[in-house]
């Protein structure tokens, strides 16, 4: 079978191309949108995978079975309907359909959403927690990179009753730099991103409401920094809560029971955490637990690039196209 | 005059070294005590600083005023009583003398303490709420680099009564590798931590009875995690907690009142915050606060190795001797 | 087939648990030395490869078909006939059998050869120039990091006569920190290595003789300088000589028809050259001519932790096994 | 007195305005040219210096007695007459006015120069060389980065006729990524430098014209090659070359000799050599010298944005307006 990638140029783009790449039966095809960015120079003889224009017909009729969408939101917007018009499913890569509403997104985007519809038909790319809904749609939202670290180490605790949400919950997050696209800006340029590490969007980053969705909570409940980290890849995520729980292991025998048989979950001995460098290249989320007197300190870690884009759109479309849900990404 | 530094090949006492070096009245002179690190290679002609034994005799007949101890904590107990007892001043930037109580100390360090009498007279070294003790004192604990942040931050606001303690203060910290000190080890090995991130000591850090202690807290009320940032200077702390102030203009109105005419205390607009850049090489710390609906983060930067070590000594030395406060740190 | 792996927890130790991990036909077993050093902290339930002790009869017992010393030079020596003994092949990524004689290992290496039959024995383990030799070797020394790009990058040039070894030849060498190993060492300290660039081993580096040898240079025509890059991984070396070519392209023909039908390497288009990125993570080595009249510049970067150790290692143990040469390297 | 700097969001710029700001005798002014870059957010009260629009009346009515131009070669030539013709002396960052006469400006920019009589009047501003022309001087072009130390490192050896110039110089220079400038590109991004080293204009640079002139070398005797490391500041350049001379001692001896008295040059010891973390933040030019029968290797290490550009400009305005040459520098 063959997948088509728009946005190939881009980091979750090039992710995408380099993992589909060693995928056993699927086969990566670029779809040029916009030549906006140079290629990197090539080995010689090296032409790299098929390019197709990113257009309804090209796509109907190479037969492409899926198209990932690793664009802005707004290219998404405009690249979906005649994607999903030409028989393709899509999994998207960007912010455009993962809130459900039209008022939610237009809330937290400050944009206007162009396609009420397929915002209402989008299922949520999160396997751990919406796996059938997945396995039978069109569009699949793929989560964002924050929220996916965010909602696997927190939803199970709060399903079990264990996180005090009256005290409410910090999700102190820092991510590579990679998070933040591959399109030049003074943010991410290397001299002001080395030896540096910032904050920005406290308390109001976008991909606050996919966690409120997704764990059922408050706003005034979840307190949520992003953070700029000098270096390329990684996502490691500090979370706090007051909890009645008397120990790191009872929190971890909770995780262990919600995600038995998941493949992509790997938990860590009571006070042992996993750093950047247990999850980078991989579609792991590795979280560890530590606790005392009331006080838990959850720590997830994922690669921004992987578990956290196009790692886990590979694994949306493996549900989607009946493969088995690891191929290719072990 | 002239002041002694042992330790003088460790990071922070190589950050004196520096600094003194551009003090005006102060001559810094370097104490031999093992010679277990070689030093770099020297342009020639460049001797650096006069070269004395670290020993009661030589530091009273060049008549140091001050010596700072740049030491482990176990060799600060083993020095502090011969040089006090040669008439020199000491700042010590170990923690061996900065919990008040032998019990607390043995609790949270794990190692027997020698000096109980200095521990009991020691002043603490954060100026902005220790300085009469400092200017009288024969024997100053320069505090830790992640409480000083930290205490600073938190205090005024506690003092105000505008946070709500019942629901807990967590303090997410990040530092450059430099605070792990110059001996070599996997854990600061380059390749351990360049394109990394990593906790440690989660809620159990040395640090955390500094602050316990300067803002009168309770353990259970202050959440603190330690964090490795892939570069080698700076510290950043993201203080998070719950409030029934309602602007963050309100909490930057009681830091103004409290910080009034204080030189090395920055603050920001609110929403806005430091970031590393704002602080290297510098002796600051730059605080700033965002916070919405009763929830608040408070984003504190600082160098580790100048606000937190080398440039704080300077500036008890400074009060110590009788030199206006910010001589040589600005 | 199993492939035993003493030296596992440093960086090309690890690097071979990592790929062979991926090879279709071989398992990585680890053989126990000295443990001397601490695993990272391992997910639940993750046990990793077997291990067994790095002991004659352990290895016989598990039949293994080849061990992999990935040892300092002494250890190797030490090493070695053991378990070629036990009917192992060998393939040793340390400079202990790379120089054909006592002498010339004692004059670079100053250090006492213990196994001066061994060293006789070995085959150097340079596919694209030792191939046949490595096919029937019990003992393969794997040949040095910064070896492998220069003598890619040098021996068909000078073969055709094309470089004025009158003028010498210079090869500029920069390398990322792992290849100096995980022992912990001030010069590969974090804190040493971040922000700055160093040279050292100018004109003496213990790599230099498997060039002379390889490409039958006298020392006088060759400028070696090994440099420190702040990065983990990667090689590149900048080569410089004087030649009547008149073009790269010239150049570019003579290294395609030497390495015609070659797997691992890649040349670009005149004046293209290849960067760190082109081969972080993979066995190639990849090269690029720019020339000016009668100057001549080669790039030639490789992974040192792959083509330059544990990738090389396996297609030297693909050759000594009949596997097909690429085998677990794509 | 007070300096203007046009251009001072950059980074040369920027450093400009840091090292001002410590000169005893001289007030940085900021001359808003175009705001097409953000400013940086900074405390509260902070103002940071005076600005001025960047007119020929505001300069005049402010008095400045020197102006910085921190501002491409384009702009530096559209800014020049005006300011002088308003009474202040020029030194300029770009390379606008550094090569002597249009066809070579022409050849090496592949640009029109707007300004012919102001290229053939500017001096040189290496004050190693050309001390007595920029004492006089109008109009200073300071030299780039890169020729700064290659002709501090090869000149005085060339005149001693050491340097077998039939053999050719190679000169294999590496920068930290501040010497691209602050404008954000693909180049210079975080994610592309990170991890990566990349060598570009090999054989072209525009720099290299600056060393043929002031070295008096052809284009055939000097083979240059810039690379990019990943670090944000500091230029390190080894020179290779074949020499009678027969110990390190010797070519240190020349140094010695012809840069008596220099306060920015430093030597090293025979075999030593600078890294840079010898040379940051520092307005020195560090170099060390290996040999071995014929060859020579020359290290010289400057931090790119002091010595390579604003405290060499510094020095250069020390020499226009008559205040000791290091002052503000040390």
């Amino acid at each position: 079978m063959r997948a088509g990638i728009a946005g190939f140029r881009g980091y979750s783009g090039a992710e995408l191309v380099r993992w589909l790449g060693r995928h056993p039966w699927v086969e990566p095809v670029l779809l040029e949108h916009r030549a906006d960015s140079a290629d990197r120079p090539r080995p010689r003889g090296d032409r790299g995978p098929q390019r197709l224009p990113c257009a309804a017909e090209a796509v109907q009729a190479a037969g492409l079975a899926v198209v990932f969408l690793a664009t802005p939101a707004d290219v998404s917007m405009e690249l979906a309907p005649a994607l999903l018009g030409a028989g393709a499913r899509v999994v998207d890569l960007s912010g455009a359909f993962r809130l459900r509403t039209v008022e939610r997104y237009e809330h937290w985007y400050r944009e206007k959403h162009t396609q009420p519809d397929l915002l209402a038909e989008a299922a949520y790319g999160l396997p751990e927690f919406c796996r059938e809904r997945i396995r039978g749609a069109r569009l699949v939202a793929n989560p964002g990179c924050y929220p996916t670290a965010a909602n696997l180490a927190i939803r199970p605790l709060l399903e079990a009753g264990v996180i005090d949400r009256a005290a409410g919950i910090v999700c102190d997050a820092k991510s590579g730099v990679s998070g933040a696209g591959r399109k030049p800006s003074l943010k991410t340029s290397f001299c002001e991103v080395t030896d540096n590490f910032s904050a920005y969007s406290i308390l109001k980053h976008r991909h606050v409401p996919e966690v409120l969705l997704t764990c059922g909570l408050e706003e005034s409940e979840f307190s949520f920094t992003a953070q700029l980290l000098p270096l390329d890849r990684g996502i490691l995520e500090t979370i706090y809560f007051r909890t009645e729980a008397r120990s790191a292991g009872e929190l971890l025998g909770i995780y262990e029971k919600r995600y038995a048989g998941e493949p992509f979950l790997r938990l860590y001995e009571a006070g042992q955490v996993p750093d950047l460098h247990s999850v980078r290249h991989t579609n792991y989320c590795d979280i560890g637990v530590t606790l005392a007197d009331g006080r838990a300190v959850v720590v997830a870690a994922e690669d921004n690039l992987v578990k956290g884009a196009a790692g886990q759109a590979i694994q949306n479309m493996n549900l989607m196209l009946g493969f088995p849900e690891t191929e290719g990404l072990l």
